[in-house]
């Protein structure tokens, strides 16, 4: 079978990935729709980098940053799919039957998150193997193109729960990519007002707009701290190097700050910003499973609009060209892969 | 009279400072005891850096940071001192009595913080203005020696309770200076269960020990992480640039970090770590009056041991000389200036 695989760098179409088989408690699916993720494009470039952290890093355990880059290594974590055939002794819904999952593969001695991995192939291949226990049914009627985006939408409704934020505070989103975008329209629909979001791009700002900000703002002309009348909650959705000092010299005392955009480079920090204005930064992660069926909830009802985030779509032989366009995604929010 | 002022990086002794008189709502008072605060010391080093880092930062109302170094600089914000005489119409305890106070002076048009001024005389004095609203009498039978500790203790107080941490969770305590004892002594009073304090210093190790921690650590031997069983909650009252870094490197998953060191240089950090650990970092800044208020009170019913915390006391001619010490202050917790 076809997955676009990364091999020194780029994304490279291979055609001879051995098809999959099932264990017990697994699920063979064709992968319907799967966005690319900006940690992916990330990854594709500063794969090194990402590995050396992880290596460095103690307190989590293993398997989540060990990936050989001299191999062939699998991406691809916002999947939707169809059941193909469930494994020996496998609970699993019909064939044909639309379903999501949680990116990590259950197998009898681990639990395999399926974010970067030498051999468990991912949502930009036909084929790729889900846990029975994990799979989301998409309820009918909602496409698979827009199923797919049920991974950054629990990012986003992971991140607006951290924050505990409340309606009376004034949200700030600091980069309007799919996760600001999407950290908007959760916010929308949890009533909080108003919603001030900050791009550089007019596209981007618009798109901000359709999802629920009220306000928008490019950081180059304005502070979007400026329009903070309330306790302000700050969405960092960059993740570049000098945001998080940029948003601990600027925000106001007693802001929250969560850090949604994931900086894989050092960055530089003064604290004394952040000790002087007792600032919380909450730096997160994923989801919680609740989180993620409540994001193909909002997706499923309509109350989130995704099919204004899609940008562009592909085939498995043009992921490397998207990987590209998303390298300076300005006039981009989420293009999907479509096998 | 006399006070200790910050002259061209030096501590100085200037007897010819205009004794303050108390305007409406405002009391002088006689100072009997004031700690060194490692921020006084620092400022002392590096005034010109937390001015201009001052000027930088948006979001803090004025008047904290304006400071002229090229004139005296008043500072001591730990003190306990004596009611002399209060200001015209204005109800205060009686003269003789023994106040503590949060180092702030209102009047009739702003309230300025007593943490560096040009134009407030601070606790390294003979005498200085307090605010009747603001003063808390010393409990009889508590000498001013310990009542100077109110502050710090206050601080550790409120990092405490920002923490959030419940009996169950483990304590990392990060630094055994003044700050870090006092969160230790205040950490044992809640009921926390082990405490964790790491120093290089054994004369620090030997103080954590005596304020309630559990294990102590030298962290250049073993890493104060290895003994974390439990949710872990790190207070790091270090505040030295790589610090953070090396928190987010070896905390476990979801850890909570407390800001209370003061860091006041630039510092690198990998965000990476924090995301995918995600790490809340809560810097944190004073207290409330009620947290001043139980600090006291912990002080004066013994519950907190401050006189092992004392280990020198100078006069207002020797507060240069503690300065210097206080610079490697391995051997040294807590330096009270007695006037």
């Amino acid at each position: 079978m076809r997955a676009s695989v990364l091999r020194n760098g780029n994304m490279v179409l291979s055609t001879e990935v051995p098809q999959p088989a099932p264990g017990p408690g697994q699920v063979l699916v064709a992968v319907r729709a799967c966005g690319i993720c900006g940690s992916d494009v990330h990854f594709a470039q500063h794969g090194h980098e990402v590995v050396s952290l992880g290596a460095e890093m103690a307190g989590l355990p293993p398997g989540q940053f060990d990936v050989d880059l001299s191999r062939d290594v699998f991406m691809g974590h916002e999947f939707c799919a169809e059941v193909l055939e469930a494994g020996p002794d496998t609970d699993a819904p019909a064939p044909g039957t639309l379903v999501t999952s949680i990116p990590a593969l259950i197998s009898a001695d681990s639990v395999t998150p399926i974010f970067y991995t030498n051999h468990i192939v991912g949502g930009y291949a036909d084929q790729m193997l889900l846990s029975a226990p994990l799979l989301v049914p998409v309820p009918h009627g909602v496409e698979a193109r827009h199923a797919a985006f049920t991974e950054p939408v629990a990012v986003a409704v992971h991140a607006v729960n951290r924050s505990a934020i409340k309606p009376g505070e004034t949200a700030i989103v600091l980069g309007c990519g799919p996760i600001g975008l999407a950290i908007i329209a959760v916010l929308r629909l949890r009533g909080i007002d108003p919603i001030v979001a900050a791009n550089r791009s007019t596209f981007r700002r618009q798109l901000a707009e359709r999802m629920g900000a009220h306000v928008t703002v490019d950081p180059r002309e304005q502070s979007p701290f400026d329009n903070v009348l309330s306790q302000a909650v700050v969405f960092e959705a960059v993740g570049a190097p000098g945001m998080l000092d940029e948003v601990l010299r600027q925000a106001p005392f007693g802001t929250r700050v969560i850090v949604a955009g994931v900086c894989m480079e050092r960055d530089t920090i003064r604290p004394f910003f952040g000790i002087a204005k007792q600032i919380d930064l909450s730096f997160v992660f994923a989801y919680e499973p609740h989180e993620f069926a409540d994001a193909l909830r909002a997706i499923a009802d309509g109350s989130i609009d995704v099919e204004s985030l899609i940008t562009g779509e592909v085939g498995l032989d043009r992921v490397d060209e998207a990987f590209t366009t998303l390298t300076d995604p300005h006039d981009h929010a989420k293009i999907l892969v479509i096998p």
